[in-house]
């Protein structure tokens, strides 16, 4: 088969691959029509991560169920299947808690961006949508399987409620993704900080309120204008940079929530300057797994198109275009065709 | 009248000072029949926090109302009322929100360890008791003041629910009334990390159900090993500095909670180490206002006893000594009479 496959800095191949094969009774071997690319697989390919060998890439996956190991139950052969970057037990305590991604069991998933994908875990790790669904819902549900995912974690564990006041920053597609999980919890105000036009109006389709084009300690100070002085309620920090992080933190309302969702890069937060914010924040890698029953029902049912964030498709065989096009912010999310 | 005076490292002085008086028309003048060290005060004592001029110290207070201003309404000459270390004005956004230590009119009380003392939004910033309170009974409402307002803001901080699993960093007054906290909370298991004996009895006392003496990363492992490997639900961090912060989010589950309520001094986190902790964090100045009505109410009936802190008590004139043993912990913590 064919898969992309990263080689250092700037340098994503596609190339024939070895099939993956069951290799423990809890896997599942799946079979994806699409794949795309995540924000986070910027990182390494930016060398801010560096890779020591060629490494198969994509993480965001779902597709048709092509085998399952011999322990595995909960999901059959032929079954539309979504699962999430980390394989999870879905039993430990720790997942019990709501906290697959730490799970005690934890296994990372990699090499989506490819036909075919092997699932460890699966009985914990894969959820089956109800029926077969239609070619044109698959890239939102591909949407569901960490983007939306993260977006949605992003909004919870900023507490976003009905009436609040929220701000997303970093207008990526987790960002974008975080106002449309912030427009389903009932937010009154919701206010994204971008600079950039397309996703600007792709964020104000999805819920946004108001737009914030300032930055850093001047973009806070606007946020801090907008909501009487106080600050907001709510805030994803979907970026991961120094920056964008006290960005985040100087908007929150003391007493409020600050989420941040992406791994931090080059992040230190001084203790007794967050003493005295009086915020709460939470993060960590998304547990998509705890939300997929709910936002597989909520696209099943027509009632949200996260895959509106892919604005870009290409076949895999040009993934090094679609990762080109996202570094130089020409595409918000690139969907690879298999 | 005499008070307590700080000049500099481990020098405190108890001179005549100069009464206070009204100063703007929302003052109180309140008459404070016994005053006390607060763990804080430690830290420019011992020159970690410099001091650059002479400064009046304490600002833990209750007694009894003897002159205000003539804008206040809602306490009057000859009430016993409990207040706080910052004055607030218990109306602002930050207030309804219960951040009233983040009031926007906000305003430190500062010479609580002399007779008399000014604060200022007595409206806002003082609860009278109901009636007159036995002198027995009022160690334990100046223990509600900072002490046991800060363990009691540690522990809701850290989500402390009933059957959970608490632990306690720092066996110092506020983390030993943490534990207090915790135990009229719920919580089932009380673990509390201290290596000195007499704290250990009185947290135990209070309803600690464990002590672990090892500290930092060793302590952290130690937690792990008595909740099957899975960390804490909620962690009270009650000293701040580096070793105790990371002990604390070390000692916590994927998804639990830690709280710290001492001003960090040379504490800095590592956003990706952070993250992938997944702990909740959340902390700053206890708003000590919020539980006011709560804490009197709980003393007044005789349910807690938190003045149990107080095992050294020396006339003001002595102060200094009292200062001493607590730098040194012979002392837990020091009532002083004035």
């Amino acid at each position: 088969m064919r898969g992309a496959v990263l080689y250092g800095p700037r340098d994503v191949r596609v190339e024939t691959l070895e099939e993956p094969t069951i290799q423990k009774p809890t896997d599942a071997i799946i079979r994806l029509s699409v794949s795309c690319i995540c924000g986070s697989d910027l990182w390494p390919y930016r060398g801010a991560q560096p890779v020591d060998r060629p490494t198969p890439m994509g993480h965001e996956y779902c597709g048709v169920v092509e085998e399952v190991g011999r322990d595995v139950k909960n999901v059959r052969k032929g079954q539309f299947v979504v699962g999430s970057f980390f394989a999870s037990d879905n039993s430990c305590p720790n997942c019990h808690h709501g906290y697959q991604t730490s799970c005690m069991q934890r296994a990372p998933v990699v090499g989506a961006q490819a036909p075919l994908l092997r699932v460890p875990l699966a009985d914990g790790t894969l959820v089956a949508t109800p029926e077969l669904p239609p070619t044109s819902m698959i890239p939102h549900l591909l949407a569901v399987s960490d983007v939306l995912g993260t977006g949605w974690f992003a909004a919870d564990a900023a507490n976003v409620k009905p009436g609040g006041t929220v701000v997303v920053v970093g207008d990526g597609a987790v960002g974008i993704l975080g106002v449309l999980a912030a427009k389903r919890m009932g937010a009154e105000r919701i206010i994204i900080m971008s600079r950039h036009e397309t996703r600007q109006r792709l964020a104000r389709e999805l819920g946004a309120t108001d737009i914030v084009t300032a930055r850093g300690d001047e973009g806070a100070a606007r946020i801090k204008e907008l909501t009487k002085g106080v600050g907001a309620d709510s805030v994803l920090e979907c970026v991961g940079t120094q920056e964008s992080m006290w960005q985040a933190i100087r908007a929150t309302r003391p007493g409020g929530f600050v989420s941040y969702v992406g791994v931090p890069h080059g992040v230190s937060l001084d203790g007794a300057q967050l003493f005295f914010t009086h915020v709460h924040l939470h993060g960590g890698p998304a547990p998509v797994r705890r939300y997929l029953p709910e936002l597989i029902g909520l696209v099943m049912r027509g009632e949200i198109e996260p895959g509106k964030v892919f604005d870009l498709t290409l076949p895999l065989d040009e993934a090094a275009e679609g990762y080109r096009a996202m570094d130089e912010r020409r595409a918000i999310k690139t969907l690879l065709t298999t």
